[in-house]
């Protein structure tokens, strides 16, 4: 996969583009990462990339040439430009689901804003808003972040066998269970017996009961939209009684 | 504000650290952060932090030792841990109001998880657990940058007259309207007129309506709970009127 980034603050990927899964994959020659500063584009002889908002109102906006002209130089380096990908809280929120289809293309190419907010001509440039959710950030670098480790772990041969994806949260439509490992006992704290008996029958009805209970008990609008089979539902029914019951 | 991060791998922080708000909020000593490398505490010879889970499955699980014992540390060196916030897809959703409710505090003590998961005992010294969205991350790192972004942004001082957040996106439970720059026309793309014509009523009339056009047709549901005057109340039933007759 190709990425490209437009920011203004490239050193802000310096660590998590050498660390963790996003580094690994660049060693390992399946993901290559550019990043450009637009501010290199600008046709201002002061080198800014902001001007005031037309209406008035408080705050910088980023102008339209200096990213315009950025993505050309992009799109003649390589052939295209992938899909366009603007952050933004007006965008669609992303979700694992948003990550798998992301995790299939190409060339993701990323605007990162900044100050205030852009000049909203940016937008014919863009084929895919995204928010990262309900809150404010300074700027999109920290989002395309997210987005790029979520994308790039389910690309395959990113993550290494012991660190493979199927079991987290959300692969199954439920929390993940809870899990221990050594020592059995910390500080007072026991892992549950049933986790030390050996019985991988009763591990395994444990676990999906547990993803169960808690995927009530804090996120009940999953279970909407998850796959259960009949041991699963019929489990279900009880928890919920027993839920009812205790209110 | 205080905030202590647990990591293992404390270079990710390099750049937002020095970059950005959460930089210029350090600098004008409103903020002070501390990156504590978790893997400094183990008593494994091997500097191992994670083990096999408990019960078998694929994936490896953070200690809960070198956590337990990190936090102590921390704790002893600042006279408590204040909120110990745990990034957990289980979490509740990161949102602007949990920003501001953060903001408000004196200290933040975020664990990074990273591996498959962690020990589930390490839920016992959390007294928060929050999530940044449907979607899994190969670490907490990024999460916790972008909470501590959307959070910084917002403690008095830390944000300069012309970056302010008033006019952002939720600030008044809307999203933002269309905002445009120099130059008025770009590649044959034009300003709206309205911008251009100096007339404030008209203009604070026209961004409000575009305001409440946007939230209609991305996000209806943040209508439910934004406090609208009557003038945007009757704009709605037109916005409305019209979007029924178009479909």
């Amino acid at each position: 996969m190709k990425i490209d980034i437009l920011s203004l603050f490239p050193e802000m990927f310096t660590g998590p583009l050498t660390q963790s899964i996003i580094g690994k994959a660049i060693e390992k020659e399946i993901l290559d990462v550019d990043i450009t500063n637009y501010r290199d584009y600008t046709k201002s002889k002061q080198k800014h990339v902001d001007d005031y908002p037309y209406g008035g109102g408080a705050g910088m906006l980023l102008q339209v040439q200096p990213l315009f002209d950025a993505l050309d130089s992009i799109d003649q380096k390589n052939n295209g430009l992938g899909s366009v990908i603007l952050l933004d809280p007006a965008g669609r929120k992303f979700d694992q689901n948003i990550a798998k289809e992301l995790a299939a293309k190409e060339h993701l190419t990323f605007i990162c804003g900044h100050y205030e907010g852009y000049d909203e001509r940016i937008r014919t440039k863009v084929t895919d808003e995204i928010s990262l959710g309900d809150y404010v950030l300074t700027g999109g670098e920290l989002a395309s972040m997210v987005i790029i480790d979520a994308t790039v772990r389910l690309i395959p041969g990113v993550l290494g066998n012991n660190e493979s994806a199927p079991g987290d949260s959300f692969s199954d439509g439920l929390l993940e269970y809870p899990q221990y490992t050594r020592p059995a006992e910390y500080r007072g704290l026991k892992v549950p017996d049933v986790l030390l008996s050996g019985n991988h029958q009763k591990i395994d009805d444990w676990r999906r009961k547990e993803s169960l209970r808690r995927t009530l008990e804090r996120r009940p609008d999953l279970l909407e939209t998850a796959t259960l089979d009949e041991k699963q539902k019929k489990w279900l029914q009880v928890l919920k009684k027993s839920q009812r019951d205790l209110n």
